[in-house]
């Protein structure tokens, strides 16, 4: 790197006279008076939009790293640094939350009706992270699947289809799980062993049930049902067919090696070798968690804002918020892990052989200078 | 005040033998060895109840305040500042979640077995909290009305029943909404123009909708639907009968006259007289708001450490939480008041003689002198 | 307000277009090759100078009102508002510091060569809002005083001269202490009979100090000398000519009538009439707090990233920014008036009539009509 | 794990009755009339002496973790997630100032003679905070070696004093990186490679400094002299005995072979076998800047409190607080280490067989099969 580059000054790096200009408050065009608050609701959307840039900036990075054939070690820890800024990213989304709150409905309704049919609904970005980060066209739950895109303009339209058929990093890290070469040693009966492991576990939380006394009798009944459920559900870890047919019923979306491999990470994350692994699990479920929250603060701030009033886009505005909350998220299955989690002290031990190979070489060598 | 105090020493103010010998891990007295993340599992909890307490001390007093006959202006800031300070400890519960998610699911199961059948829904200080602040018994939908302290202790069960019976947060502001003076004067013909001005603002609503080219037919019908409904519980604030009976349907809990002043209050919150009256009913609804975003959080996270098993109190631990989340908010008519506001520029002029008695008295002498 | 505006969309609203194409990375234009933060660290500064502009707006405004010759009650409310948005920024222009920190100094160093002599000492929208609230060009401590903004355009310098002449809002707060009607009352004796409380006070902590038998003897000293030192402080608030010797001496920046406006405010801040005001000045007080606790951690951050070098810039980075972490705060004065106030018991009560003027006209009217 | 454990109750397990019977304000003890806002006081004081004992609690187990002769690779990672949590938990410390911040100076004022002499500065569990994570008795600048725990009961003293004497984190983590295998490869002649790169790179930095037009004559030549500075500290990671010249000087605390290995890590982050302690290092970091943050805004809040005046402890207040916020630092050489890197592209390649070892053994056995 020489020191030859032009001198480069901050206010032409960042660009600022053509950032600084991009707000045009809407009542100040069509009845020459600005509304003070206009100016905090249009530069609140545009650091949204920043920031949504930045998301995408890092999806497509880990994305592009997921989609490699052979994943190099080292790119492992880049890609769950760049998916840990993303959560610091959304933290600041739900905080750009409380600066908005500051606009009381009162002054929001001054400039409210030149806005329609704007709506958040129509940020592109956005729609382009949730599709790369994963959400499936069904999911939205809409009257027709254009609905969502329908009145961007073509070149946005574009991205948002495009990304429909990317794969997603949902996907790529669906794919990577079925991967994990740790899963394909030979004579490895962990499942059976585990499978013993778990039935004895959930009798046991059978007779916690059963053995309350302050349950009231409907009540106990109503929980064992749910046991029962939960039980049927863990017993598809063992059994690929049960496994295939609750994805086919919406009830799961991890593919049953997937979710295989998913569960040994979290049993046995403090192996070396599994430690960032886990960690970009956690990672992913706690972008859904943000996504989550921010939807809930959103749909809050909104009912707060116009109440039961429709939207400026035209569509009942916090209700559609507040049920994308739990419906979009992504990482549900990895979330669910916890289900069939046991105890350290309850998990059938690890074959040796096996073990050794979670390690680092370079400590391992060391084992062998040691003998 | 005297200099002739015994001198006070930090660790005796504090209590701190007392205060950090209450932490008791079960994992070592039952089997002699600690795991090391129920000490965090207690003190977060411990952190949660000392909270709890302040609150609880923040909530009574100012129940005090709004009981009283006579309300001295001069508590009403006082008032505010502690409600106020409630929601600043509602930010630091729910910042508590992210050092309770440390702890990794695996490190949880470490420990759970031992805890049962206890569970943060045996926390009488919450239930307190609750029931002061004016969330109805009706409200918890539970199988019998004293399952949510049946498993207190007698001392405890005490406290949650008589709470039930004092007259709560909720009560106190709609009673103290119902006297605000500003109501009673003669010859103010408010209601019947702002109720014009009203109607003209939803017919505008409806043009939005049905102009709009963008809507699927059958959305565009749902659109419409939901505003009739709108309009129609909109007609409600100037329709006592209507009002009374949304009420008993549970589609309201605050009375007419409190309704009426609670949005006059939203509408003219710039004058001096209504900006603590504002303050306090949008600090009302904001403890709501944290109290509904800790719920979530609080929900994510069970989720997230024991999936969908059920909880050590043997109850289906998040659909539990995320059902509260939404169901046990108090103030959701304070909330929903931005349903019937209107820009400032369609709203009926206030007759001057009213207008004067929202301001203060010493402005309004020196007026006077000018005259 | 007529629906008969045209449809706006999101993008073309928020300018997206334009607003996602101001990035534009120097390693990439340079080498050909985008170092991937780079993205990062132009998208971070960009929101920040998106919300500098914000509170440019916001302080604009407020300076507005403080501006007029008489100040309607109003529009107190008004202001507080926006001075307390600009906190709720503030807060996310400290988190937003957490983003950045997910650089690593390595990852810096890719793209780092390429900015200079780029710093975010060039961001004139900071220097604005700087003068604009208050900073003094002397306190900037800079070799010569056109050092902070020589190296902006020429239309950016005219900005940030032309700011140091209008009027900041300090000198309107000052100014609007100044003026404050409830000083103006005939026969208060108030200042007597407080020097007098206050001396009681000031020998109550000088007996503290003295009968400390764990303080060592060079420390005692040392504490009686710093006491005396407060102490005749303190005498300056009742003699307005050590007032302005303390002024002149640069001990004190605030005028001897606003310190006493503001001290009043502090002490009654319960009376209906001082509750905005003491919010305001509490407001100011947190706001420079903020923009410390800002500069702290940004010296931090810079420290962590380039350690002990240069800045791109070509200044010793770090050290520039936390000596102006204290030394660029404006309303110290207020900050420090807690030095004056007593307890509540201890102050001398207010005549009676005077009492009255503080309340509202409606309150007082009322009590008229019981009489 | 049976299930016959006695059923347990929230409040045993969390010994509410006692816990909440540790609040006993002085103001109702002595005057019989409590003030309102001095059960806040003791109940925000009392969760900081909680979370301390959290902190202790992982600082107690990280240090076991370190102690041990052999440092088990799995340990690495339970070693960072616990020093992840205290930062967690730190960023509590810091929000709980904005809950005792609700309390204005007036009402402080109610309850604070009758405190005397106790002081925060009496935290004997911060004190073993502050020696368990490693800093020396000689950066407290106190008037004698024992006067930061003269104050303390016999029992806390012994606490404290032993403190001094063990093994702090610093301590360990120093000897940890003295040991770290990947520093005695032989024929790896890095470190000569590296410090030619260097004298490049500041070569480098001298040319931006002299050929910057901007800045003024005397400015030029004290960033040039800085930079002399800068560089001569630089070479001392090259010369051990240069580097022992500055520890003794006071001007580095970490051992040259600490820094050296603290260095590589920084350097070759992306390895998989370098990953945990990267982040390791990283958080020792962010530990410091956390407390240094909290003690920024603690002695903030301390001066609003209470001005210049002396606080009850009996020392002068916020000066106290500000100047430990940056000398109470302990990985302040840690944080410097940014000083010493190059870009990527500057760094010396490791040899072929020296990258290998820092990979996983799996992965490395995969490339066998290949081959």
């Amino acid at each position: 790197m020489k020191a030859n580059y032009p001198p480069l000054y901050y206010s032409d790096y960042l660009k600022l006279d053509k950032l600084l200009s991009c707000q045009n408050p809407k009542s100040e065009e069509y009845e020459g008076k600005l509304a003070h608050d206009e100016v905090l609701f249009i530069i609140v959307h545009q650091a949204y939009e920043l920031w949504f840039k930045q998301i995408l900036h890092e999806l497509d990075s880990v994305r592009d790293i997921f989609a490699s054939d052979y994943i190099n070690e080292n790119n492992m820890g880049v890609a769950l640094g760049r998916l840990s800024r993303i959560t610091e990213i959304q933290k600041v989304l739900i905080d750009q939350l409380n600066i908005l709150e500051t606009m009381t409905p009162m002054d929001f309704l001054e400039f409210r009706d030149f806005l329609v049919p704007a709506s958040g609904f129509q940020s592109y970005q956005f729609r382009l992270v949730e599709n790369k980060l994963g959400l499936r066209p069904d999911q939205r739950k809409l009257f027709d699947k254009s609905a969502y895109y329908s009145r961007l303009t073509p070149a946005h339209q574009a991205l948002v289809i495009a990304s429909e058929e990317e794969p997603s990093l949902y996907d790529l890290v669906e794919k990577w799980l079925e991967r994990t070469p740790f899963l394909k040693l030979k004579g490895f009966d962990f499942w059976e062993n585990y499978k013993a492991a778990v039935q004895t576990a959930f009798q046991h939380d059978r007779e916690i049930i059963e053995q309350n006394p302050t349950l009231a009798e409907g009540q106990k009944e109503m929980e064992l049902a749910e046991l029962s459920k939960s039980t049927e559900g863990f017993l598809a870890v063992f059994d690929e067919e049960k496994h295939n047919t609750l994805r086919e019923e919406g009830h799961r979306r991890l593919s049953y090696a997937a979710t295989q491999a998913a569960l040994l990470i979290n049993l046995f994350r403090d192996e070396p070798i599994l430690h960032i692994p886990f960690k970009l699990l956690t990672t992913l479920v706690e972008i859904d968690e943000l996504f989550t929250a921010w939807r809930h603060r959103h749909a809050q701030m909104v009912q707060r804002m116009i109440g039961t009033k429709i939207g400026t886009g035209g569509s009942s505005g916090h209700h559609y918020l507040r049920v994308t909350a739990e419906s979009h998220k992504v990482f549900t299955d990895l979330t669910n892990l916890s289900t069939y989690l046991l105890p350290r002290s309850q998990l059938p031990p690890l074959p040796e052989e096996f073990r050794k190979n979670l390690g680092f070489y370079y400590t391992y060598r060391n084992d062998e200078d040691k003998s």
